[in-house]
C-alpha cells in the first residue's frame, strides 16, 4: 500500500492518469490557424467521460439512475504551446482529490510528448433538476476512493 | 392585400423578411480564416429565436407553456462566398409555407448587401418531451398565419 | 469490374463506404436533451477527415503540399431521428461523383443501426489563399477515381 | 486624478467595466439545460472583441496592420450560478494589470445583476505567424495605459 493512501486529508495519489486520444478538426481551429482556446475544455470533458466510462460510470446513467450530474465548479487552464489542424493529441484525466460532493481532477493535453494544456478542473456532484450539490452516490464515491488504494 | 395572400396552398407571401445583424468572432472561423460552414446554422437558428421574440414567442416559454420545441426537419444550404473574421453580418429570415406542424422558412447570410449562404429550413412542431409531430398550438398557427393577411 | 465503373459521367459506384465511429459528449447536446442540428455537420466533416486519411490524404498536408482546401459548396441534409447523451455513433462517407473540381458525397450518421441523418454534402476544391474553385492536384483526381475502378 | 493612477505596479484602476449584451440559444446550452461550461469562454472573448472594438481596436485590423494577435495564455474561471435558453446576459471587461506584451483582465458573465460565472484572463500579445510573445504596438500599450489615468 503506497504511503500516500494512509494521507489523512483526501489526497489521492498521483498516477499515471488515463490517456484519451484526439484529432483536431477544421471545426476545432479558428483563423489564428490553432485550437480555439475554449476548445480544450471539451477535449478534456471527452477525457472525463471516457474515462468514467472505462470505470464503469455511464455519463447518462448517471442520470437516469442516480438523478445527478457532474457541474464544473472551477477551472485553472495554463496554455503554453498551440494545438494545429489535423494534429493527434492526447488528453489525460488524473484524480487529485476527493470530497464528499466534490472532485478534483489535474488534466492535460499533449502533442507527440509536448505539454500544450494544463488544467485543475474542480467538479461538483449535483441534482440533475435543482443542480444544488448532492453527496455522491456511495457507489461512486467507494469507486473513486478506490483510486486511493491502488 | 396582396394577391399572394389569397393563394390556398399555404404558400407564404414573400416578404422583406426579419433581419438580425451578427459579428464574426474567433469562435466562428477555422483555420482556413474563414467562418466554418456549421456555424452558419448557428446563425440561422439565433436570427429565428430573435424573430420569434419579435412576434411575441420566446423558446423558452414553448417549453414550458405548450411543451413543444421547434426541430429540424431538412436543410438545403448553398455557400456562395465566405465569411470572415470580424465581418458585421445580417442574417435574414423569411417565411415561406406554413403547414399543420410544419413551418418551411428561407434564411440567408449577407455581409455588405452581399449574399453569403442562402438556405431552406423546415421546420416541425414536436413535443418537448417525446420528440414527436405535434400541430402547432393555435395561439403559435394564428401568428404565423397573420403573415399571409399582411 | 463492375457496371458503374464503365459510365461515361462521372457517377461513382455505389460502394458501402467508410465508417467513422463517433460518441455523443456534453457539448453536442443542446437544451432539448438531443444532439445539436449544427453538430451533425461536424461529425460528417470528422468523418471525412479520417476517411481521406484513410486513403493517404491529410488535410494539413492538402494545403502545405498542393494549396488547396475543401470547401462545402452545398449541403442537403433530412433529420429523422435524434442523437442523444452518450450515444455511440456511425458517420458514414459515400463518394457519389467526382468533377474535375468538385466531388459529391452521401453522409450519414447510424445510431445501432437505425438512420438518424441523412446528408448529400457537394465539396469543391479551392485554392487555400483565394478560395476560388482550382481543378483537384492529379494525384487526388487519380485517387478519388480509382473507385470507380474498384 | 484618482490615487490607483499613480500606482508604480502597473495595476490598473478598478473600474465599472465595458458591459455587453448576450442572449442564450439553444446552440450554447447542453442536455443539462443549462450553458455548457466552455461556452462562457465563447461570451467572454466576444465581450472582449467588442470591447476592444469601442476603443477603436479591430481584430482583424491588429493582424493587418500590425501582425499581432491575442493569445490566451491562462484563465481561472468559477461558476457560480448556471444560465438557461433564452436569458439575456450581460458579459463585462474590466482591465487589471498591463504589461509589456501581456494584459490580464476581470471577466464576469451576468444575469438580471445576479453573479453567474468570475474569471481572472490573461493574455498576451504574439506574433500573428510565429505566435510568440511580441511587445504591444505602441499604440495600443498607450491605449491601454489611458485607463490609468482616466
Amino acid at each position: 500500500m503506497p504511503v500516500e493512501s494512509v494521507s489523512t486529508d483526501n489526497a489521492l495519489p498521483h498516477v499515471a492518469g488515463f490517456e484519451h486520444p484526439l484529432r483536431v478538426y477544421y471545426e476545432d481551429t479558428d483563423a489564428a490557424g490553432i485550437v480555439y482556446h475554449a476548445n480544450y475544455l471539451r477535449y478534456m470533458e471527452r477525457a472525463r467521460t471516457v474515462w468514467l466510462s472505462s470505470l464503469g460510470v455511464e455519463i447518462d446513467q448517471l442520470v437516469k439512475q442516480y438523478a445527478v450530474l457532474f457541474a464544473v465548479r472551477s477551472l485553472n487552464v495554463q496554455y503554453l504551446r498551440p494545438a494545429r489542424l489535423n494534429n493527434h493529441l492526447i488528453a489525460t484525466v488524473w484524480p487529485e482529490r476527493l470530497g464528499g460532493a466534490s472532485l478534483e481532477l489535474d488534466q492535460r493535453v499533449f502533442h507527440e510528448g509536448e505539454l500544450l494544456t494544463s488544467a485543475h478542473v474542480k467538479l461538483a456532484c449535483v441534482d440533475a433538476i435543482t443542480l444544488l450539490p448532492k453527496p455522491w452516490p456511495q457507489v461512486l464515491h467507494e469507486l473513486f476512493n478506490a483510486w486511493k488504494m491502488s
